[in-house]
This record gives C-alpha cells, structure tokens and sequence, in this order.
C-alpha cells in the first residue's frame, strides 16, 4: 500500500473480507446486506457491517466493528463507511481487475464518493496477490477437502451406471460429498456421453446413462471456507478406443504439467506444456487456474498469463481434448507448488479410464 | 424503459440475466469470467458472454449471441460490449439500487464509458419489479421446492437428537434436501441451544445438541433455479416453558401476517401485523422479504418499506423473538399474495414445538 500510495482498501466481497477476518458464514447468499472492511496503511482494520453480523464478527480478530440495522433504505451504511474512510484518510484502493467487482449498489458508491471527496482507485491487485500464496494451514484445509472429494469419487460405482439419469447421479453425488466431510458443495458440473460431452456448464438432463457412455463430475466442494476443484472420468461399461485414447492423452498433459510446474516457471509455461500434448495450438483456452478460497482464483493457465510461480501456489492441472467433432473429455487435477517437484493435493487418477 | 427515457439495460448479474434468458448454471461460482445482456428498448436482447456459455445460452430463445474467448487480458469482452451497446443506443440503466451490485471488474466499466462515451445511470428498479410478481409457473417452482423442504422437515427425527454435534445435523439435513429431490442446497443455516440461540448466520458448531435445546434449521434448498426458504424450531426433548411460549407467539404472529397479507396493503403492514405481537416495538428489525431466484429478493418487511403487496408476491413471515436475555428463536414461512388471503407455499407448522 505504501508503495502505490494507498492510504485504506476498501474490500466488499465475500473471499477478500472472509480472507482477511475470518468471517465464515453463508449468509452471503442474500444479497439484501452490503458488508464492508477498511483496510488502512497503518493501525487496524475497521469493519462496518449490519449489526446481524457483530456477533460473528466479533469472534474473530477485529476489533472496530460499527454496525447499522440493514437494510435501512435511503442510507444503507453508506454515511457510516464514509466516516470511516475519512478517519482512516486516502486514497482508497478497491479490486478492480479481473475477476474482481464492487459488492454494493452502484448509487451507493456515487454517494459515498459525493459524500468522502475522497480519491477512489485500483488496488493494484495487492489482496490478490496476497491470497495466491497459501499458508501451510490453508494448504492443509485444501488438501483436506481434495481428500473428502477423493474418497466421494471411489464411490461412484454406488450411485452411477446404465440406465442412472445424469440428474440423479448428479443429486446423489452431492450426497456422497457430504457423507464425506463436505461442509458444503457449492459447485458441481458434469456431462455425459458417447465418447464424450458436448458441455460442461449445463445442468444434468433426465438422461439415463448409456454403456459406452464417459461420464464426468466436476467438484468444487468445501470444507472450512476452502474449495478443492477436480474431477474424474468413467467409462459406463467398456470405453472405446477414443475415450481411451483420449484419458491416455490427458493424463500424458498431467504429467507434463507437474514436470513443468516448478517456481519461476510462468502460467503460460504450464499451458504450453499442456497445450503441447493435447493438441489445439494457439487457440487452446485456459488449461487450468489458481484456487483456495473461490473454485477458480487468480491465474489462469493460458498463453497470456505470464505470472511466476511462486511456492504456496495451489493450481488445478486441468487439460481438454476433443475426442470426435464437438465431443471432448475434461481431467482436472489439484497441485501445490513446492521448491521441488509440485505436490498433488488430489489423489491422482490412473492411467487407465474407471470403468462403472 | 421508455418511461424513464433509457435505451438500453445492461445486466450482468446471475439472477438478472437467468429471469431474462433462463441461462441456468451453476458455472457463475466461478468469478473469472463476466457474463453482459443488453435489453434494448426495442428489438431483441444480445448476450455478450463468453465462449464457453455459447451452447447452454443457445438452448434458449435469444438469438443474437456474441462471445469471446474468456479470460482474454487486457479486453476481456470491453469492446464487444461498448460495440453492442453502441448499436442498440443509449442513455443506458443498471440495476444500481439497494441488494444489486455491478458484476464486472470496476477498471472495465470505466473503460466502457471510456469506449462509448454514453451515459450510464439508474435502471429505476424496471427489472426488479419485474422480478417481484411471480408467474404462474414461477409460484409452482417455489412451491415444489418448498414440497422438497417439507418433507426433509419431517424427517428430522432421523438425523438429530441428544448427543448428534450440530455440524453432523447441518451436514445430513442437506442430504436429506437432495434425497427428497433438490437439486442443490446454497443455503442452510441455524442454531441451537437452551431456550433458543444466540445467532443465526454462523457456521454449525461441533457441539453435540444437549436435552433441552431449541434446534432451528433455516434453508434456502434450490429446485430448476428457483428458492425456497423457511425454517423450523425442534425441541430436543421436553420444551421448556419459555420456548413453548415464544413458539405459540410466534405462530400468533405468523398469523396476523396471514390475515394481514392482502393487495393493496404495504410491506410495513406486515412488518406492523407481527411487530406488535412478537414485541420490540420500532426497533424490531426485518420480518421477512420477498423470494424467488433470490434467497432473498426484493421487499424487505420493515418499518421503511412501503411496497404496496400485489398479487403473484411470493414473500417470507419471519417473525423473531427473544426467549431469554441474549437468546432468541425465529418462525419463518413462505406464502404468495393472491386476490383473496394469501396462499401457504411451505407447509404450515403446528401450534406447538416440534419434539425430537
């Protein structure tokens, strides 16, 4: 903050104050309640949140907690967030870049400028890149919750199979993440077909499965605040050669990847060495991300990503083939960066496609 | 629109863009890529979105889709929006009130007024007042999934009781949600204790529930994009008289909200209804909100709220009420305004406490 001459960040969102407090909870799901830290230069911070929330907040480290009874139409907080800030001084920082936004009612931040005069700027991306490097507790909560995945996947012969509709594979693998130690799922996509899936962001149809089809789940499930994001291939009965093929293939990008996947090595480097082996050339898209507190976070593996990294680093390995026109196959792998080889937080999968 | 002389709307939030497009996902837990609909005032929406949603957003009815390859640096989809908005014509509205936020990075929206050099201001709260009178097929979503939370309800005595920590109560009563069909449970909070609870927005404990205790379980489960979200009390054991009490008062209150909730009466009505029987005079706080593809939505039952009800609203009574100092319990119930008296989506609860 010194060095861009930030006097405060004003931080908004869930992950930027949960990651700096400790304020766990999901009541962010009600977008009724804006929630607000100062962060000064100097001295402490100052959180100013609706008094349903002092009590929580109070648990954890921060001591100036200033409440108003939300929602209160006409001033929401704002007249107490502009007191803060001009105690605290400028200029004010907030994320602004990708994958960042400003969690308050645009009018409410007209106003509160009108009200401070102060300066309002880019935070330069210092919260980010504070969150990207993982302490070994968080890392531990991460590799936690990769291991409640790991062990929900070895049961998918329980719940998946011929005849099985994908929505209630979908349900019950829910289930099983929970059966686990999953706090929560907050994130779970899949597809299936013959030699492959068409989509990855879709709800699951009613379809029931068919032999010879590959079925994938993808998990961003969470255990004390932290996501793992991996998934898992199958084959429903004997695959064929293409899926086969393909599996081989994306596990070969894996393994380039953790050979690649050193500090100073760039995210682009492991996006080639992906990219490399599954095909595609230049206009192969992201082949993987940062993750910790959000199921994708920070860098992207993609070519123009230059960033380095860094040990404490946690990333997701994750290589797409197309298999036959409009048809592909998805693997998803979890990883730390260490000073030596990265260590795999997700159980990595075989060389060969799981058969159900 | 024309009204309040805009040209265009641009939305860029989950719920927004879902009403408008049915673009149901659960791929907006990712916060790497931004997703824009531009609502013309007259003319077809364009859906400027990012490549890997083309499939799922063409599956619907809007026909001009544009995408880009996100996450692109540097121009992550800024000037295929400035060019869509630059065709339709402004001045442009965001939803910019109280509960919305602008879902882009803050240094891309300044490089879109930069790019356009249109004027940016206030939707006037066109699409939430939109959102807020339900259709037919809207209400029988919500009453589905409020269906799904019944019967998980029912089958509390399965999975709580004396000894259960509260946590394992959290972890199984979502599986329950999904066992009796939702898709997915973005919301569940509660809490526990001798007479009440202190709180109800922070994660489940580990403390094992104790004979004596009041469990409340509140949940926001989510069946084809729409929520319900109700709660119930569970005595653990014999109530003790005070939460005997505070139930059967709060179920007084529930029902002066029943009798209350007409056409043409307001929100503060409401608030006014159960106010005056759970106590706290003018500093009670909020007494329920509307719902729908929000966990919370829309009018909030307070003091300050004036929106007059209407047919179609599909709104929350959720009366509170402290038992003892520093404790409290909390009724909520999902219902819909109709011409006549309002219609009970979840299934009402009994006048006295549940045992477990």
């Amino acid at each position: 903050m010194a060095q861009h001459e930030l006097g405060a960040l004003l931080l908004t969102t869930e992950h930027d104050i949960l990651y700096l407090t400790g304020f766990l909870t999901r009541f962010w799901q009600s977008p009724t309640r804006p929630w607000y830290l100062v962060v000064p230069a100097r001295g402490k911070p100052v959180a100013v949140i609706p008094s349903i929330g002092a009590a929580l907040m109070g648990r954890g480290w921060i001591e100036d907690i200033r409440t108003w009874p939300a929602p209160v139409p006409g001033d929401d907080g704002v007249s107490l967030l502009a007191q803060a800030l001009k105690e605290v001084g400028g200029p004010v920082g907030i994320p602004s870049h990708l994958e960042t936004h400003l969690r308050m009612p645009l009018a409410d931040f007209e106003a509160l400028k009108a009200q401070t005069q102060m300066s309002f700027g880019p935070d330069h991306g210092i919260l980010a890149n504070a969150r990207a490097v993982k302490s070994e507790a968080e890392i531990a909560k991460i590799e936690t919750i990769c291991s409640v995945a790991g062990r929900a996947f070895a049961r998918m012969g329980e719940i998946a199979g011929e005849g099985v509709p994908l929505s209630t594979v979908f349900r019950n693998f829910q289930r099983l993440l929970l059966e686990e130690g999953a706090d929560w799922v907050p994130y779970l996509s899949g597809g299936a077909g013959p030699d492959g899936y068409d989509d990855v962001i879709s709800p699951a149809s009613d379809t029931p499965l068919k032999a010879g089809d590959v079925l994938m789940l993808d998990t961003g499930a969470m255990k004390d605040g932290y996501f793992c994001d991996y998934d898992r291939n199958f084959s429903v009965g004997q695959p064929s050669q293409e899926a086969a093929n393909a599996h081989s293939r994306l596990m070969e990008a894996v393994a380039a990847g953790l050979e690649t996947a050193r500090p100073g090595a760039c995210a682009s480097d492991l996006w080639r060495a992906m990219a490399d082996i599954v095909g595609g050339g230049e206009t192969t898209g992201r082949l993987g991300h940062a993750l910790g507190l959000q199921l994708t976070e920070g860098l992207s593996l993609i070519q123009a990503d230059e960033t380095e990294l860094k040990p404490g680093m946690v990333i997701t390995l994750e290589p797409g083939i197309e298999t036959v026109e409009g048809r592909m196959m998805v693997h998803e792998e979890n990883i730390v960066i260490t000073t030596g080889a990265p260590r795999l937080l997700s159980p990595l999968a075989g060389s060969e496609l799981t058969v159900i």
